[in-house]
């Protein structure tokens, strides 16, 4: 892999307004496993070095994911157990084999939290979610006989909604589309909300699609439950600051350029702990502390 | 005017998308203008019989406008006073004239409204809107060189909020637009929310485009006065029930036809007195009655 290889890389999933942050910590492990099988380097001290700054270089792309973070840096520090004096061929075998098992342990987690959502949630249940996430798709497919009755928003800019609506179908789930905009009106027609998360703060504050802190609104309003899927690699720690919510392209918003109109296009959105009713992860599902 | 050119004005007021409710209102009460001197009627009993038959027709046409039915229905009663004895050209032009003075009376109402919602708001704010409203837009005329500026919604599905933003543009007042998903994140940036009505409850519930309930949501959440500004004469009467929220077509979202989804596309959502922090109508500003 060349520098130009791997910066093309790092672009790619800069760029990339397809996938969730699970799907592209996973990309940017694959990029490091190839990085780690064929750098030009000269010996293991130099290769756990240049892995190492290729790593800081694939975690810092998407700020608002925490999972890119937290699955790299986990590899980056499995690398300081590659002995030193180890043979150059196996090394690489080693660092890729270790990127390869976080990749696995990675979709497990996604497979196990998608089960613990469907466990809480049941049969027959209408449920309502936000933008696209993998996790919720996932445990979608898993209740797809079970009645499941689902509420999909388009979610602009770039209406995400529109292939999750694609995917419901094809699984004959019973759907309902709407826009952003009358997420509060329906709110109230659904047993609970089930949305993914792309960062979860240490306090249990939510990073996700720009609308979800609307919808845990309108949910708290109609007194319905609000429940946040993701795995544990998607928590962040306690001295890990806030994020950069990431802004993208205006142009995605295809709207004239206005004199003296400035287009935003913020693409997540904070929705406070006290807003979630509880956190479901591939160990179970986490509920709000009592209040003292 | 043939029943037939009668029936066309009424689907399009019934089609229209592009105009407010006190517009609206008024190009009915235009059409019973036009109606009341140009019916092929024998004499002024006929022509009021004919007149008030019409208005139900036209006030029952958009069922979540309440100028449309105020507006109308006061012409209707107005009609009564209209001498059966009287000669059938003078009658035609005596409920015409009425017609036209509502007209006259609903533009100056907008007027004043917008006028003490500029008062309200005063200068060097950072005001936020949803969708677009007539009244809104007289108050940001009365403030654009009084240092306003200005946070627009796109407003889906069909972005109204591109008309208000060219607007702005063409006043130089500075503008961010935005997706509806955005408007939790925007709201905390701004001094106030302002948005029109289709109607008020006579509890002061607002109806109004979809997506105004999460406004008023978020700006609660976030300790920001939410204003409605609103002529009286889209104030119901308290014998009124609440009306259908009207759902247009499903076409306007632009999604392929997916087997198992439906698409809505409901235009209004009604934001409870709870979340209103003032009605600003042509007389004045009205507080909420203080806890008892």
């Amino acid at each position: 892999m060349s520098p130009t290889q791997f910066n093309l890389a790092v672009k790619e999933i800069r760029d990339d307004r397809q996938h969730g942050a699970s799907e592209l910590a996973r990309r940017a492990l694959a990029i490091l496993a190839e990085a780690a099988r064929t750098l030009p380097v000269a010996d293991v001290r130099r290769l756990r070095e240049r892995l190492a700054e290729l790593t800081v270089e694939l975690a810092t792309t998407r700020p608002s994911m925490a999972p890119l973070r937290n699955l790299l840096y986990r590899w980056r520090d499995g690398l300081a157990a590659i002995d030193a004096g180890m043979e150059l061929a196996l090394a690489r075998v080693a660092a890729a084999e270790q990127a390869e098992a976080l990749i696995a342990a990675s979709r497990q987690a996604v497979a196990d939290c998608a089960a613990q959502a469907a466990e809480l949630l049941g049969s027959r249940r209408t449920v309502m979610t936000h933008s696209f996430s993998s996790t919720v798709v996932e445990a979608c497919r898993l209740l797809k006989d079970r009645e499941l009755r689902m509420i999909v928003t388009e979610a602009r800019p770039l209406e995400e909604g529109r292939k999750l609506a694609e995917r419901l179908a094809a699984w004959s789930v019973p759907t309902t589309y709407i826009t952003d905009a009358q997420m509060g009106l329906f709110v109230a027609q659904v047993d609970a909300v089930l949305i993914g998360a792309d960062s979860v703060l240490a306090d249990g504050a939510v990073i996700n699609k720009a609308g979800s802190y609307l919808l845990a609104l309108a949910a708290r309003d109609r007194g319905v439950p609000f429940y946040v899927c993701c795995e544990s690699f998607k928590w962040r720690g306690a001295d890990e600051p806030m994020p950069d919510l990431e802004e993208m392209a205006a142009s995605e918003l295809d709207v004239p350029d206005w004199p003296m109109v400035t287009v935003r296009n913020v693409y997540f959105d904070l929705t406070p702990t006290r807003l979630v009713s509880a956190w479901i992860t591939e160990t179970g599902v986490r509920w709000p502390a009592a209040e003292p």
